[in-house]
Formats: structure tokens, sequence, C-alpha cells
């Protein structure tokens, strides 16, 4: 079991930046909610609703923000922004979880004509195919495949059994989980009126700094030119981008989201879990969809966006769920009534 | 290619506890519907709407239930509930797939500090990191990792190539088939007003005993606390828990769901396939949600819930569908005919 | 890097079965959109909304109808079905990224009793079991895993870390992208009144000539018969096909569709992103379906199905779709109107 780290309110004070309230020498070895928290935690008043369990709070540390700072039952880091702080003091508590296969693993295959910057580890099962370049300080985990010509940035982190086609190319700090495959082949085929003959997909993945991708999430390549995601995206588990898709800066992808071949998407948009978006149209920037809607056309306005229906006991929802199959219908009627009564 | 495994009536009766009916010595090597089983297979009847199959059926022996028992033409065992003993004797004709791997293989990377039970089987080129302790007669296949200080149970399977993050949890007789992810970090990001800054997931994940996961399911470690799946929980294929879930025992979720972060489900519910459950919410026990309906609020009571709409020839359904966006301009319409007409 | 390939106008004329109008010397080293085509580059028409593109098009060569061919400004080539020449052109200019692992990779684990045809290309760290057949000219790619029994058939491309069960079949020139899972137990349990007893998956999965499956798809084995995908069949990326379904030939799965157990679908079918179908029913040839419709029961006539809502701006669907939970009510209502009105 590798050890907790520990820290000293007047060392955190000093990493995060932040104002010291109280005894600089009390210590830390962990983070928990307002509410588990424990003597020896660190935690954190990130949402006005949470105020009522601060005066019961058994942490010995408290991010809060000045505003409430006098309300903190012990040491406190004064922060404008608590729930940032809460991220980067989350970061510090981070178990280094890769020390196993630090280095070059023996079994790891790798062509020799990869180059591979100091300080990057690679885990054990590996395959780094030829003409790979790796930059410095990443970590390539345990059964990952990364395919020839590919271009992996500094201090990327690609987990176990993750799988990377070739050429594909990836900025500094991107962080890719175990199952994701990037760079496979766009679904295209041309159907010849008896079968469908497949279009060889000859674009690549451009991938930019600070990406991270989830477990399972698939990006396909692009079909001549490179599918892209900006800076900053945030994709969750099994996400699906589908070939020549570009997805702008900063934007956030939930979980289980499909985005068929070629649409582009803003930045700073939000899509909400399992959404879906047909392909070859554009979303412009700061556009959020709730939760499974489909778009099927493009948006041109940044603002909230939804389809489907609300949940229904489902008995209820039979017996509506029909009425809808009859409203083109039922639209004429009221026409015709109103016809009538205005008569 | 293996052989088959062959039982006589008597020992299958004696197996599954069951009350013979006909010839002990009749033998079967494989198990197949009433409609399609031939000489030397065994059937079952478990739905009335199959009795009429029975006068046809070829199979030497039939499971049914002893109220039908007489209209058997042949060997039969006696079960109240036939479906489960079929369920039962389909364990006793799989074929053992891991003979290949039998103990561990010397491809295998295993930290020595790892603790690895007797009769447990590691296939090739499986990563077992430091701190592992795996529990005795659990099949570890090829290609597996699984992360630092894991703990897996008795008798489980984790099959080919899936992944498994460190400080994870399993119970006993746990089943994860190929390319599910457990322990990938939580969607967890602070906006500090220009990027997305990450939270590391410093929780865990805790699955019980009895615990399936399908191929390609992802299960996502908690931020502070741990994501727990509780004993009896069957996960099919490609379903998605994000982090700080928690699932109650013997509940049942098939293919294609998605949940966010920190919502509970209750025991004993059922999610139909494509199910999308949002975050932060509570599902008591029992509840049913039909397919790829979405769950945008906390339910109380049990029974069974749907959204959506039904299928449409496409033709119709535009014609439908547009009058939904006119649905509450319609609703005032009509209040104001009734206003006229009362008049 | 390796090199592009190079083809001169004659060349491309004669591979691709096509007419040639202009310099059969020109040379071309890769393909591109008309838009983006430069000089030394291969590009088509296949649209008539791309005409306009023709005249500033820098490419040197152009696949293009013989009726247009009047409009091409450089060398030409003549096809009836210009997409479909481009299909076969794009193949021709495939960069070949398995020679890294070409013959069998030291570091593969195979089962001295498989039985493997010359030609066959395995990469490293993969695992192939006893019993396994693989036909000749196959590429296995780096970490795959393929169960005993298997057999696989000629000229099939299985690409890194995919994971294949044992005794599934798979046909000729049958491609298996990174990450999908073949051969898993399907969903399949009998509750006892306490627990859900696990049903013994017994069948296989039966796969056709040419047919391709996306990253990340997961394809399940047979309860008690084999899963079967038809020749020709084309699944894209985390595509869910429970036990026992049957999909007919030439039909077209897009992203993120889940097929719940023992469903069959037709030949020449479309299935749109994210579309879900309920298990034990049927479509017949040619049903197109739309991007996440629900399909909840058979279908027997060709033709295209819908369902869900259009995408609306929030504040407005939250409007009417409150109504829709009233739907039935104001159906009632109208016709109590129609009553008074027409008294």
């Amino acid at each position: 079991m590798k050890q907790r780290r520990v820290y000293t309110a007047g060392e955190l004070a000093r990493k995060l930046g932040l104002e010291l309230q109280g005894d600089a020498d009390v210590q830390v070895n962990g983070l928990a909610t307002l509410r588990t928290a424990g003597p020896g935690k660190l935690s954190f008043l990130s949402s006005p609703s949470y105020v009522s369990h601060l005066s019961a709070c058994q942490a010995s540390i408290v991010i809060i923000h000045p505003d409430q700072a006098h309300l903190s039952p012990c040491t406190s880091l004064l922060s404008s922004a608590p729930y940032v702080s809460y991220a980067h003091a989350s970061q510090l508590f981070q178990i280094d979880n890769q020390t196993a296969t630090d280095g070059v693993h023996a079994s790891a295959v790798i062509s020799p004509d990869a180059d591979i910057a100091p300080g990057v580890s690679i885990g054990a099962n590996a395959v780094i195919e030829e003409g790979v370049r790796i930059g410095s300080d990443s970590y390539i985990g345990p059964g990952v495949y990364i395919g020839s010509d590919c271009i992996i940035g500094n201090n990327c982190r690609i987990y176990a059994n993750a799988s990377i086609y070739h050429s594909v190319v990836l900025g500094a700090r991107v962080i890719i989980h175990s199952g994701a495959v990037i760079g496979a082949d766009g679904f295209g085929f041309a159907f010849d009126g008896k079968q469908f003959v497949k279009i060889s997909q000859l674009g690549g993945v451009n991938i930019g700094n600070d990406v991270e991708i989830g477990a399972g999430s698939t990006i396909d390549r692009g079909s001549l030119d490179d599918t892209l995601i900006a800076e900053g995206v945030k994709i969750d588990n099994q996400v699906q981008i589908a070939h020549n898709c570009r997805i702008g800066k900063h934007t956030i992808i939930c979980g289980c989201v499909g985005i068929a071949g070629s649409t582009h998407i803003g930045a700073y948009c939000t899509l909400g879990g399992g959404v879906g978006i047909v392909g070859h149209i554009k979303l412009c920037d700061r556009v959020v969809v709730s939760g499974m809607s489909l778009v099927s056309k493009s948006i041109n306005k940044p603002g909230m966006y939804s389809s489907g229906t609300r949940l229904m006991a489902s008995a209820e929802w039979k017996k509506n769920i029909v009425r809808l199959g009859q409203l083109n219908q039922m639209s004429k009627r009221l026409q015709e009534l109103e016809r009538l009564t205005n008569k």
C-alpha cells in the first residue's frame, strides 16, 4: 500500500496560493466532503447549499470564500473560487499509481526507430510501432498500442489497453483512458448497387493540448483530412466521434454522446450525456444541449436546447403517447372548431 | 476441439435436485430449445406459449413443470421453476475455455509483491501491479490489466483485455467481460473562467459478490468516496456508470445504459436498454424504466416509468412532431374555445 | 515515415477500369476534396452540389461522370459511378501500416495446436488459444486475443486489442477494429425469487464474408444457437448486438446502435446512429430507421421510420413538453367541444 500524502495548512496555502486563517501547522492527509470529513482531512465549501454542514464539520482545514470565512469552525484557506481551489488541491492528493512501471518495462515492444524522450514511462506489454515520437515525461500504460508515425506530446498519460492507430497526433498533457480507441477507420462506404465498397480512411486525428478522453471512447480518423479535437476539450466515457468532425476549444462532451461524421461543434459548448448529433451540421460556440437530445440541424445561436419527452408512469405515458400519433389530426380539428365558433 | 459434456438423466436429476420421470440412463450432450432439439439433447418448457412445441419435440430429456409433465413425449425432469432449472443446467454444459491458460502463464507480468492465492489462473500477457491481492480459483484472462492495490475476491472471472485501475475492490464470483474498464477517472472539472481544471478522482470502486459486468462497460472511480455496486447486480454491455453512483442489490442494467454522477439506484430495479439517468438523483427500490427513457428526476415510488415517443412511419412522424412544437399554443387555443363554448 | 504512393493517370485508369481523358503521365500522390486538392492530388465529383468547386479546382486528376467531363479543368477519369470509383481509388492510397508486425512477432503467444495459414501476420503480444484456425494473409494486430476453437477466414484484419471469445467463426475479409469484443456472454439470467442465476451462453457467433465491425462494438454469443451477422454487413463504432440476434446481408448499422436479444433484422436495412431496438422482434428487408429512434415492435413493411421529438430551445421545449403529459386530457376536451359545437 502506498503512503497517503500529508500536508500542513501552511504548505497548502503556499502551494495553492491562498491566504491562511488559523493554525499553519495543522496536518491533513486527504480530502473529504464537509459531511464526511473527519479530523486530519481537508474539505471545501463551494456551494451555498452546504453552508449548514459547516458548523458540525470535523475537517481540520476548509477551503472557503472570504465572505463565509467567519463561519468556519477550523483552520481555513481563503479562496475567491473554492471549487477551483478544491480541484487544484485534489491533484496534490492524487496517489502516484505508475511507480510499478516507471521507465520502460522490459516486456514492452518498441520499434527501434521510435523516438522516446527522456522521462517517458512505458508499461509492460505496451507496443510502440515504427516512426512513433513520444514527448518527455509521458506515461504509456501496460498493453497500450501506439501505431506507426504517431506523435505523442509531453506529459501525456495513456492508460492501460488504450489503442491508437497510425499517424495520430496528440498535443501536450493529453489524457486517454483505458479502452479508448483513437484513429480507427471512419465509417465510409460507397454502394455499388450490390454491396458496400470500403472507402479507405486516409486522414488522421489531431488532438490539442490538455484534452482528456474517457474510457471506451472512440474517435475515428478522417476520410481525407484530419478529425480535429481542439485544446482543452474534455470527453467523458463511451463517446463516439465520427470521421472529419471538429470539436472547438474547451467544449465538454458528457458520457455516451455520439457525433456523426463531418459535424463541427463550436468552442465552450456542453453536450449532455447521451446526446446524438447528426452528420454534416454545425453548432456555434456556447451551445448547451440537454441529456439524450437529438440535434438534427445546425444551431447558430448560443443557448440551451432540448428534445425528447419527460418521464411519466408508463400507464400514463401510453395514454398520452398514443395521442401524439393523432396530434396533426387534433390540430386540424381544433382549427375547424375555431372556425365554427368564430362564425 | 474440446469434448462436449455428456450426462444421463439420472445424473442431471441428482445434480439439479429434480425428480425424474422416465429413463434414468438416457444420455444428453447439450441443450437446445424445444423446436430445435434433436435426439441426445436436453430441452425445457418454461413458458405456456411453447406447449404446442412439446408434442413434436425430439429432445431426449425435457425440464418441465409437474403440472405439464403428462404432456412430455420423453424422459422428464420435474421442476417447479423450469427456467431456473434450465439456468442451472446450462452451467453444466459450459465448455471450459480457460485450459490453455491454466496456472500462471510465463508471459504474464506480475509484481513480486502481489498476493496470488492458490488455484488462480493468469493468462498470457496479463499485467498485475504491486499490492494486488487475488482470491483463490479466480481467472484473470490474457491481456488483462489490474492496477496497484486492487483486491479481487475468490472465483472471479476477468476476461481478456479488461482493464482495472488501482485500488478497486471486487467481491467473490464477480465476472468482468472483455473491454470493460473499472475505476477510470470520474468526469470532474472546475471551470476557472478560461479552462477546465481537472479534479483528481481520489475515491475507488467497490463491487459486491456475484456482480457481472458486460463487455465494454465502464464504471468510474469516485471523486472522494467510492462508487458502489452492490451484490448481485447484473450489468450488460456498454453501460456507463459515472463517479459516486451507488447501485442497489440485484438490480438489472441492460445494454447501453448511462448513469450520470452521484446518482443512487435502489435494489431490484430494472433499467431497460439505452436508458439515461441524470446525475444527483435517487431511484427507490423496484423501479422499472422502459428502454431509451430519460430519467430526469428522482423516483420515490416503485413501478414502471417511460419517456420518449412511439415509432411511426417517418412521413407521419414529421406531421405530428411539428405539432408538438405548437402544443402549448394548442392548449391555450383549446382553453379559449372552452371559454367561448361554455359562455 | 512511410512513403506515399504515387500513380500516373494511366495507371489509375487501368487499375480502376475507367476511361482516361487527358494526360496519361500526370502523377498524383494522394486524394483530396475538390476544394482542398492541390497539384499532385486526385479528386472526384460525386454530387451535383459540388459542381461549382470544379472550375477553381487545383487537382491534377479528377474522377467525374462522363456527362460532366466537359467541365473538368484537368485530366479526368470517366466513371458512371464516381463515388464508387473514389472508394476503389482510396484503397490504392491506403498506407500499409502493418509492416512493423509482418509475420508472426516473437512476443505473440500462440498455442502449438493453432493452425496458422501462410502469409498470416500476428502482432506483438497477441494471444491465440488452442484449436484456432486462421486463414491465409490475415492480419492479427498487437494485443489481440483470440479464444479457443475460433475460425478466422482469409484476408481478415483484426486490429490491436480486439477480443474474440472462444468458438467464434469469421468469414473472409472481415475487419474488426480495436476494442471490439465478439462472443462475450449474452445477458441471460433466471430469477429464482431471491437472486439472478446465470444462464451459461452455449451458442457462438457466426460472421459472414466482408463484414466490418467498428471500434468498441460488442456482439454477444448466442444462448443456445449462434448470433448471426450475414455477409456484407457494416457495423460502426460502439454498436451493441445482443445474443441470438440475426442481421441480414448488407445492412448498415451506424454508431451507438443497441439491439436487444433475439431480434432479427432484414437485409439492406439502415439503422441510424443511436437507434435502439427491443428484443424478440423482426424487421423486414429495406427498413430505414432514423437516428436515435426506438423500435419497439416488428416492422413488416419497407420504408423509413422515426420516433422522438425535434430539438427546440429548452425554454420553448419545457412549455410544450409539459402539455404532452396532458395530451390525453386535451384530446378528450377537444372531443367534448366537438360534441357541444355540433349540437
